[in-house]
């Protein structure tokens, strides 16, 4: 199932994409797309409704969920990426946060005032629908709602200087794209054999497959829930590849008027224009 | 104002407490404690009430908001407490984030799975009241809404090791108690002027004043809002004075059974029991 929500002139509408890949319309059934309703019973019952009895809706991407309350990093995941980033192969997930507000997946990406070196970081997102607390690598999927794609949308002069850790070059807003869609576990029948493909202007910057992580899917959501009690409705991003700005030579950056692509195999596409701030 | 939110029998209630200390029902005026009720406006509103003419409640303490979204904190900000950890003194408020939700002031502290190392750090909570984006250090107060006792507690094993960020030591249930009040800035006439004690089992661990934080209230507030627009309900806490565990010789760390109190000048306390996780 691909889920999403959509902003509608009544407001933001839960929906599912049906085989044509138009929009149709779930708010008879659910009121949003939430905690609730990513879990399982909750996927259960909407992948057992008739598609198409129900209405089609036009609209654009709202955030894929009502409330995204935590948004976890993990960074250095990509064997190249560690390597463009001058940074040691990590022995374990590095595991950091974002704090800025979740947008959807054609909302733009706003520069920040003071910034020089806005960059891109295309990465697979997993969807936490069940309480995991030290779950294993083997139970590590039951929790796992469904995949999104994700743009960890980094200042690199905020996330570098200034002291202290990297949330405060990852928490911008606009930096938290996610979307366009939930597409559920069982839509993606192997993880770690998606392509990530991000592009600007149309030119390819990021290229790469989940087959390179260093860390898979279950191997993080099993370490984060020794630290932390995930629940339905977390968000777990799960590193880049290579190709970000910062790491070309010489350094690339966004700048107002770029246009950003990105794909993963199976999730669809986000595409987003870059703003100046306070436009 | 004295604010909290008291669990009775009929449920959580927003309160204040009164003259003698008694709690005071709010809950003819406002359903809850929360973004709305603590921004300028609704605090205006609540200041103007006759609290002798409203009901009194009993109960005990839940969490101070009912929504606390983001729990910001700064690290290493007393310049003894960065020596006792032997880090050097930061130019910048080192900046990172807890992730676990936020509980009462008498709520226990649960001593994680596999922990060997559960630290105690009393700290000054920061609410913030107001929308705040790069705000100057004059105007930052103004985007205040009040104060309260932090905890944050602290596995250092888990903080130190296993590679990565501070968060995955700052996040496990429990580790984020609050309270037991909001009281409100015009409560406060000088926020670096505060005492704050921290005893376990009686014995003082911390003793510490806010006239030594590296960075004060004003240029926390201005430092965090050039990264992230702080939003009303936000939590900052703002370092730890010396006497933390793990900075001792030798070093002590909490276990099932202790008694954990903090108190800061005008504050109230906060006093927990420690358990051991499953219990």
């Amino acid at each position: 199932m691909k889920l999403c929500r959509i902003r509608t002139e009544k407001g933001i509408r839960p929906a599912a994409l049906d085989e044509t890949g138009a929009f149709r319309d779930l708010s008879t059934y659910i009121d949003d797309l939430g905690e609730v309703e990513i879990a399982p019973a909750g996927l259960k019952t909407l992948a057992a409704l008739d598609l198409a009895k129900l209405p089609r809706i036009k609209g654009d991407y709202a955030p894929i969920l009502r409330d995204i309350r935590r948004l976890f990093c993990i960074g250095l995941n990509y064997h190249d990426h560690a390597t463009e980033m001058d940074m040691p192969i990590p022995e374990h997930p590095v595991l950091f946060m974002k704090a800025c507000p979740v947008t959807g997946a054609h909302d733009p990406i706003i520069i920040p005032k003071g910034s020089t070196k806005t960059d891109w970081e295309i990465e697979l997102g997993i969807v936490i629908g069940q309480t995991a607390q030290h779950v294993t690598e083997a139970d590590a999927l039951d929790h796992v709602a469904g995949y999104c794609i994700a743009n960890d949308v980094s200042e690199r002069d905020f996330q570098m200087n200034f002291g202290g850790q990297w949330v405060k070059g990852k928490s911008c807003d606009s930096f938290a794209p996610l979307g366009p869609w939930l597409v559920t576990r069982d839509d993606i029948p192997d993880v770690q054999a998606l392509d990530l493909l991000l592009q600007v202007n149309g030119v390819t910057k990021q290229s790469g497959n989940t087959s390179t992580m260093i860390f898979t899917v279950p191997q993080i959501v099993s370490f984060v829930s020794r630290f932390v009690t995930l629940q339905p409705g977390d968000v777990i991003i799960t590193g880049t590849p290579p190709g970000v700005g910062v790491g070309r030579k010489p350094q690339e950056f966004l700048t107002p008027g770029d246009t950003v692509s990105a794909t993963i195999t199976g999730l669809g596409e986000m595409r987003q224009s870059v703003q100046a701030f306070g436009r």
